[in-house]
């Protein structure tokens, strides 16, 4: 057993040189994006690499077609204490435009936010270098009480996760037998709220189609063919209307296989956020949910699976009026995956579904956009259960078990490639403007975020 | 009882020096959409005004905002006979691209067009000046053989009708006792096919409607809000689907009230024109009939009315994906009208409908786009079976009573301004590329055209 006290008191009195260790960090311009800064991504990666054998990591730059991964390892203390694999990314997104900056993006500094809060300014404060400098921090105060990790960990800081992601798939492939631990912990999500940590448990998957149904073979007159040619509008708009049925679920044959009930327990403290579809809603202008009926806002974007039209395109769309019959009409359509759906049998069951609906004399191409399954951490999962109580310790409200509706490509792929669930922990805040001019991170996400990642450890050693 | 005859020889006689004058009309420029031609649009206007006075016309220029009128009248020989208005325009459309034409398109001239056929090249001469001089020179040949006409003649020419005619309801308004007649007789539409002459006793109404869906106030990440956020593109599917019935019919309330049967000897004389579905469908790459059930193709094309969407748009319509939640989604709605069926109760209906399926906390804009009745000569009308004899004993078979799928709004303004019925016919064949390049028009048409409304005249008068 770790002398907790002694190494978040460490954390504590370590605060003012860990920030000037951020600091460094983000002035280097490790933009992915932007060739012009494959140097500095590379400096960025060295850097790393050179703080983690510093506290005693095996630490090495890797390199890939694209910017290196920083591959480190350290023994952990406790005999059955599992083996953890920390993600965080060191590169970042442009700062253009750069006039909106209030303070240079790579010169961070400290300022006040206003109702006492304060917050490290700079590009990739909160996305992603402020994130994971918590777990590099929590590591180094953990060395520093007692010369060792409580738990066996390896790290994998990756420099393209701004711009896709195109080295990481076969670096995991080809180095499985060194990254594969019992499970990962990634860092580079959000709290609920600024008193509210949050452990993102369900993550989306994704299945996007483009479907381009084609009847005449040339644009008709409306009054020529009108009532006797067949409208691709027509068809399109019929197989998109049903999709859904009158409450709101999704007609595909099979479609709601897979997909398990979120327990009544979480979904009783999703009930505590105090989030009504009024209030989420609100934001965008609406007030009725769509969707499945009698599930709440919450519910319907972070466990139930969906399908959308993301765009549609046919005819005549410019000014004035033609009144032409269109010879094609297109649509791309999204399905959001929960559960164990799977995404191949969600994208046959929807071409079926077009086909069945489709005119003997009309034809339809399909064209596939990427399709990944959700992924979904069990609820009673040991793992869950320690961070939330490991989090909850740390700050002033209980740690939430929320849903993402979107997708993070690399759960996937650790799930995938090396058989691993990820907890996602993160401490960023929804006013953070990652991606936009004065990006912060409050100081306070990082030094509990520090904490947090103490507490997690020691928690994970047992 | 004039000696028809004589007129018809006459006219055989007349056609070199006919072609001439034909020739001179098509020399002249007069594109109307472009302002550069203003001056040979005046010229063409007081060409065919010289043209009617010097066979005995009392004819004038008539000056609009745009380009001018030319109204001519002739008193006629016979008593009780009616007293007709004769409608053609002598605009053109312009002719880009220049260099597909094999000949100048303002340098008519006859060319072999195979199996027999010659055809008188040049812009226009199809659309509409060598279907307006057919019946000027059908006048020249009474008044050489008589030196009167049969009947009380009016005639209107137009210098706008490629152009949107913008000055002809004002001119019909302010003219109205000049110009009103027992009925119209107009130029401008095509024979069924080379050996058969067509009168169009039906033209479909339009009503057009653009319609755009807004739900949230922004666009959305579906990531973020899919399953929560109405879809607009959701929404409109669901409403355009939704307006037509499986059995093809459309679902709009009162949609079909003033829709009459069409009487079965009509339906019958169709049967023996030759035409199937796959015939019909299959010169589009199509072969069943879409629209309502158990109606032949030119039932549904000729008699029965439509709702089309002309054009569809909303969310993302770029390459590759994004799992967009767009705010708005738009669509471009037509109903064409046959028989009795009002616009505004069309209109009027379609937006009742849209209403009554949208969320409550989303909103449509409606634009109309134009709106005007269908126009349906009574299959027993005397004025339809004088002509349809007349043109009969003219060509190698019976003349065919048809339907028009399309709008010609000169027809409407004559009902509804001037209180007159319009008799629709035209020498135009499918393959005279009219507003494309090479536009041509038979020798044939023009002769037996002119010799058609030497008989049509004689006929009417009785």
């Amino acid at each position: 057993m770790t002398d907790l006290t002694s190494i978040l008191a460490t954390a504590d009195t370590n605060l003012p040189a860990s920030l000037e260790r951020l600091f460094d960090l983000v002035r280097i311009r490790s933009i992915s994006t932007d060739p012009a800064y494959k140097a500095d991504c590379r400096k960025a990666a060295v850097w790393l690499a050179e703080s983690l054998t510093a506290i005693g990591f095996e630490a090495s730059v890797r390199d890939t077609p694209g910017h290196p991964m920083v591959v480190a390892h350290h023994a952990g203390a406790t005999p059955g204490a599992p083996h953890v694999l920390f993600y965080g990314h060191y590169d970042v997104q442009p700062v253009d435009p750069l006039d909106l900056w209030e303070t240079d993006p790579f010169q961070p500094s400290i300022k006040d936010f206003g109702n006492g809060r304060k917050v490290i300014t700079g590009r990739g404060t909160a996305d992603d270098k402020g994130q994971l400098m918590t777990f590099v921090e929590a590591c180094r105060a953990f060395k520093e009480v007692h010369g060792a990790l409580p738990c066996k960990v390896t790290i994998l800081f990756e420099g393209e996760e701004e711009s896709g992601s195109p080295s990481l798939k076969p670096f995991l492939d080809a180095n499985a037998a060194e990254l594969k631990a019992d499970y990962a912990l990634v860092c580079d999500t959000s709290m609920w709220d600024a008193e509210t940590p949050a452990i993102a448990a369900g993550l989306r998957g994704l299945v996007g189609e483009e479907i381009t149904i084609t009847a005449a073979d040339r644009d008709l007159h409306s009054g020529m063919f009108g009532g006797a040619a067949a409208n691709p509008i027509h068809i399109l708009s019929s197989i998109l209307a049903g999709l859904h049925g009158s409450d709101g679920s999704v007609t595909l044959p099979g479609f709601y296989g897979g997909v398990e009930e979120t327990p009544e327990a979480i979904k009783a403290t999703w009930e505590t956020l105090g989030t009504s579809a009024d209030k989420f809603l609100g934001e965008i202008g609406l007030s009725i949910p769509s969707g499945e009926q009698g599930r709440s806002v919450l519910e319907l974007v972070w466990a139930r699976p969906t399908a959308e039209v993301n765009g549609i395109w046919g005819g005549y769309t410019g000014e004035g009026f033609k009144t032409v019959i269109a010879a094609k009409a297109s649509a791309k359509v999204s399905f959001r995956l929960v559960g164990q759906q799977d995404p191949i049998a969600v994208r046959d069951s929807f071409r079926a579904y077009v086909q069945s609906k489709l005119p003997a004399d009309c034809t339809v191409e399909f064209h596939p956009h990427g399709g990944s399954p959700a992924i979904q951490l069990s609820y009673d999962s040991p793992l869950l259960n320690t961070a939330k109580d490991a989090l909850s310790a740390e700050w002033p409200k209980p740690a939430v078990v929320i849903g993402m509706g979107g997708s993070i490509p690399i759960v996937g792929d650790f799930q995938k490639l090396l058989g691993m669930e990820s907890l996602l922990v993160g401490f960023g805040l929804s006013d953070d403007r990652i991606h936009s001019p004065n990006e912060k991170y409050d100081l306070t996400s990082y030094h509990k975020g520090i904490r947090s990642w103490i507490r997690i450890l020691d928690a994970l050693a047992g």
